[in-house]
């Protein structure tokens, strides 16, 4: 993934002093032309001052720039925190010479606290003369906060006979964390697309995807999914509804599900990574419910940390998700292994079951027999590494 | 509470050879006459076979025995379960001479695994024998799984110039864990009570109390919270809306009250036991969804843990609880410090808020400036203890 370029996309990332440690913490994306952007941000009520500006500012379906700040969430900082944004997008337009209303800034890391704006303005200066097609490395570097490793991402499609890529970087690490955190994903693609196609992609990628999957079920204030389509492939503008509408899902939604995994993958403490797979519910909603209601119980997730195939907990967690279930028709296996028939417990599988619980991934499914909806979540397990993190005091 | 006595009650606790620990693990409650009953039982759409029998003895208003068996939750069993909890039923009421609906059986412990139905018969046998007015301590420790401690509570009131008094049990630590949880909750009065009475008392005072404590928040299969009324103290009967009632209420509420806080304090891994206080919501329901979103939040209760005044966690669970706040109104402090004002911190009170934090129990109090209604609800840490007690091995 080192080399991705996206064609008409520059890079950079940068350390200006917002994070102690001296690690990067700002990241440029430029786009040489104004991009089509369709956006998704947090539903959580408390919005950090960067996600209200972002908001007005991709309103219009052009965005240019994108500045990213992390080490601070610039949230819980009242008016100030909205100024400080205003702020981040008014220097970066001015270092770049695009109008401020084509920036979108975002912010990720401890809440509260006032973004340091002056070494942020100072950082976008140092960041805009170092932008480069190279880049899109340190820039997904410069995003994270207690992520472990980069996340980057990239696919082709075939577009009216043009190779066109989707490329992607991501981080996350907990919904929001003790030295920080939140979910920010930022895609590109250098095809031309039309505006309501590109949201309708953007929405349906991202609800199989960055929707399906939980490490600690907190919703972050700052949590924003951008998708940026710069048109340097030359093609005319996908429209809903077309063949290359489907190419282009089909690599956005490979690009966001590798980011997701990854996601999960490098959740705070996480040391498995499972698929909660629900079969035969009367409604996708129904079966989300329910897959939710497993992949959000410290009880299962424990039971994941200890490799115990404890379909108990599974079974209690399908009781209480608020969906009309009828227990005494629900199947549970792990990677096949039945664990619950008709309800019921197979104590003799549990050596079976306890093998597979031993790998790194696998999956649970759970087979509802009320109707033909399915979905699948990817949750974490919770280990002590997650409660250490998360228990150590800010300073 | 060692010598507690409810007039007209008799209680038994011994080992039957469910746990393999060899410690108590079938208990039983006598009165001496069937006893006016109220009940609640758990929402969890999976039931144990007991609270399914349970449910239809209850239904008449007349209980004179409860079983409880400890180490097992009969539940993930099918129809065996069911057939289990009736031969429960049925062999107390043989060695008792009552009547099979006058029985109410409990189940605590292990999911998916059989009932061992022969020595629980043979220990409800041996119990029925040991019946005595002195046991209540006896009981109360058979029904334990993972907890830490016995946990019995008592309160007196007088009712027509007759002293009366209302005492009761509870066990708890989580809600479904690998050696087994699950609430379960009985109170008993010598207090003659009217069955509507009785019902409108348990359901009022549970709702402040044992419906407001969060471990792990998960809902077992087995959750049961009984009120038994036997008149052994002579008084006629209490009907609703009298001061009679206020006065059981009263006493009722500080038993479940006190159950419910120690529910809390021998949650499994607390080292915490916090209260969320939310105020000024617009609805009592807000007030509780807002309440329990903080209180459910992993990253909140591990910053309890690390006694870090983490008010930016607050703030976010406070924003995904689902209720339409505004957060430029909200204040937080903690016992007094105040941590957030009309949505914005104050990093000059966190060490103020540190020390708070390191007193074993404290109150959160939240201030959303919408409305007059209230609630409280108790909540304990996430600790490493949590994961170590949840992770390992069933075996």
């Amino acid at each position: 993934m080192k080399g991705v370029k996206v064609p008409g996309f520059q890079f950079a990332g940068v350390a200006c002093g917002i994070k102690k440690s001296k690690k990067k913490d700002l990241a440029l994306i430029f786009s040489e032309r104004p991009a089509t952007a369709a956006a998704l941000f947090t539903t959580n009520r408390l919005r950090a001052g960067s996600v209200v500006v972002g908001m007005r500012h991709v309103r219009r379906g052009r965005i240019q720039a994108v500045v990213i700040a992390s080490g601070n969430a610039n949230a819980c900082t009242g008016k100030r925190g909205i100024r400080d944004a205003e702020a981040m997008c008014r220097e970066t337009a001015r270092r770049l010479g695009i109008d401020l209303s084509l920036v979108l800034p975002s912010a990720t890391g401890i809440v509260g606290v006032p973004l340091p704006i002056e070494r942020v303005k100072e950082g976008i200066a140092r960041a805009a003369v170092l932008l480069s097609p190279d880049s899109l490395q340190q820039a997904a570097e410069a995003i994270l906060t207690t992520d472990r490793f980069v996340k980057v991402s990239a696919a082709s499609c075939s577009i009216q006979g043009r190779r066109v890529l989707v490329a992607g970087m991501v981080k996350g690490a907990g919904m929001i964390a003790p030295k920080m955190a939140t979910m920010l994903a930022y895609l590109m693609t250098d095809s031309a697309v039309g505006p309501g196609c590109l949201r309708a992609i953007l929405r349906r990628a991202a609800d199989a995807t960055f929707n399906a999957v939980t490490v600690d079920g907190d919703t972050s204030t700052n949590d924003t999914v951008l998708f940026l389509a710069n048109g340097a492939a030359g093609n005319a503008p996908i429209r809903s509804g077309t063949k290359e509408e489907k190419a282009l899902f089909a690599a956005a939604h490979k690009v966001m599900k590798e980011l997701a995994l990854k996601l999960v993958e490098d959740g705070e403490g996480t040391t498995k990574v499972v698929e909660i797979r629900v079969e035969g519910a009367r409604s996708v909603s129904d079966a989300r419910k329910v897959a939710f209601s497993v992949a959000n119980s410290k009880l299962v997730k424990t039971a994941f940390y200890g490799e115990d195939p404890n379909f108990g907990r599974i079974m209690v967690a399908i009781g209480y998700a608020g969906v009309a279930v009828n227990p005494d028709k629900i199947d549970v296996s792990f990677d096949g292994v039945k664990v619950v028939r008709n309800g019921v417990g197979l104590p003799a599988n549990e050596r079976q079951a306890a093998k597979v619980l031993r790998r790194h991934s696998f999956k649970v499914r759970i087979q509802l027999r009320q109707g033909s909806a399915s979905t699948s979540v990817w949750t974490s397990d919770l280990s002590h590494e997650y409660v250490r993190i998360n228990s150590a005091y800010r300073t």
